[in-house]
């Protein structure tokens, strides 16, 4: 885990972000912070000419447009052939049509990572209805046996986000144990998250790390982030300032410290 | 008006915003200070169905797009029809023709709240052409008469912001003096009031609460975070961070001593 | 200079921004800090109705739709049919063929400015293939002929942004050295950036000031800004609430103290 941020210090992987309207700001803030590079890049043409280039692509199914969702479908396979991993962020799958059929054609796209809350995982795989926008309502551990079948046939590393993050492979998984109850009221952190395990996985699969390594990673570096910024606010204001702040400034060899991570 | 905080405290009450290209971040942000919880949602398709499920629905003109229109287009009766109420904030009309058919067409849609400056009040009236962009160029009063005639013949209650705040039924003035000059230099704070709004009356007709009350609450919480904020700091990026932890941190009890409301 | 910055102060220049899907809200903080009055309109038919009312316009083509594209090119020959100047930021170009077909097509519609890095001023004039993203993989000075060429065929003044900015007229070159090593670890600094001098010209073309100098003018007062902040922090996320802080703090006469600017 410490190799691959390491190595993203190292080599600023570039991002291809293509995410929904919401959060693109804090985004590029946080992906500068841990030291990779954002790009935003939607219009069809574009995105299927980028995501070959960019050194890994993020594809975020929350607020987007048409036009936007047309780039998605070409970009997946484009950096896919490229030889560059993706990774699929499936906001309020199951609960919303549109971005429900969008989400499950990409998932045969071959994604490296697939990150979510619990709600998410089961609507991307239809067993639930989905959660209400981007609150998670079910716990991580309620969607382990669905992350490991959804591992298992898609090929992706599952990430299942909540106050225990999940990182699911068809034979791991591992836990992380971390961060602070204000994470989840500063907009974006999830969403940064999965443009941040992009960045993982852009460095690690340059650099031939393993790569439920490099979700680990961003996992637990977010984590780290959240508990060291707890320590020095409890609103949600100066949180998200300390917060990136703390992504920038936590050397990796701090982040274990910070956090638990199990394996099993 | 304590009442309705609390309740939105307690109810946690989902918004649906339809907003624009400027302010979906830290309308998400001060929607999760307050209580609240966000889902922008766009996609034509997808809002007309997330109108019926969310407590409350924002409808926000400024800068979005011609998908994004006709999704407002279908969302605002989806809501009615689901018992839902929806605010209407009416950036920049009268000044700019697009947004003005738009918004006057929404009227008619049986919008719970109007919440816009007089500029934007009376633009939306046909009785002048609007601000430049989002400056109030008329003052709060001068659109008294207005405001009670469009409270009258929309079933809205009516709000006009500014450095004192006009809440308007087609009985009732309400006037809420607080804050800071340091809000209008901090970009979407009108913006995410029109949210808030959103938030309060969703928390208010679940609960059966009155929904003039609810739009004053808004305001009000918005004033005394400014006020609070104030203290702290006097510069807008400073004045920004402390703001949205003013929101969080504010009990609703703390409210009334931040702000003087008048009732006429 | 210092002119410059107080006839912005005192005008508040109305600046209408045609930008990217990741920087609108921290370009209208931006504007806002430094006395200027900010409103992103992107629909084709609203877009060329206001940019002959608002006092300047900023056209970015970083990430954004297809109808953006078309507001841009109507928006663009209707600001200087009505006299008003306006800015050209060709983020990426030459990398991506989208908006680099957009960015040589609106070279055409005379720009009172164009702001970008070195590789996007290179990428522009179809003398590299552009940087990767938004970073500057060419040094500021090895876009000087370039820029100076670009000046001279455009009438545009050309700036060059990098740790040392290079402004360029046909017969004039300025040198502003400043600013702190955090700024491009914030997003939109850049973005912001050209904004800002779209609200330096505006003001000055109305008061009759010398446009060199209002380009000049910008770059020396966001310098000067990171100068100021990095005084007070080393992390990215307080550096930006910092800069925020010092645009809105700084006095026009306090900018040339905080950096140098040389003339050649």
């Amino acid at each position: 885990m410490q190799a691959v941020l390491e190595e993203v210090r190292r080599s600023t992987p570039l991002v291809h972000c293509m995410t929904n309207t919401v959060v693109p700001e804090v985004t590029a803030n946080v992906l500068l912070a841990v030291g990779a590079a954002p790009a935003m890049i939607d219009l069809p043409e574009e995105a299927e000419i980028f995501a070959t280039v960019a050194s890994a692509l993020l594809i975020n199914v929350g607020n987007g447009s048409a036009e936007q969702h047309e780039g998605m479908r070409r970009a997946a396979p484009a950096a896919v052939s490229a030889g560059r991993p993706w990774v699929l962020d499936p906001v309020a799958v199951g609960a919303l049509p549109v971005r429900t059929t969008l989400a499950r054609d990409l998932v045969a796209q071959h994604p490296a990572a697939i990150r979510g809350n619990a709600s998410e995982i089961l609507g991307l795989a239809g067993v639930s209805a989905g959660g209400r926008g981007v609150d998670a309502t079910d716990e991580a551990d309620s969607a382990l046996a669905t992350a490991r079948e959804l591992a298992a046939t898609s090929g992706a590393v599952v990430a299942i986000s909540g106050p225990v993050d999940l990182i699911v492979s068809a034979d791991r998984v591992t836990r992380v144990t971390g961060g602070s109850d204000l994470m989840p009221l500063v907009i974006g952190t999830g969403c940064a998250l999965g443009a941040t395990v992009a960045a993982c996985l852009g460095a690690a699969r340059a650099a031939g790390l393993d790569e439920h390594d490099a979700v680990v990673a961003a996992h637990a570096l977010f984590a780290a982030a959240g508990t060291a910024a707890a320590r020095t606010t409890h609103a949600p204001g100066s949180f998200r300032t300390a917060w990136i702040d703390a992504l920038y400034e936590l050397a990796p060899a701090q982040v274990a410290e910070l956090v638990d991570i199990q394996e099993s």
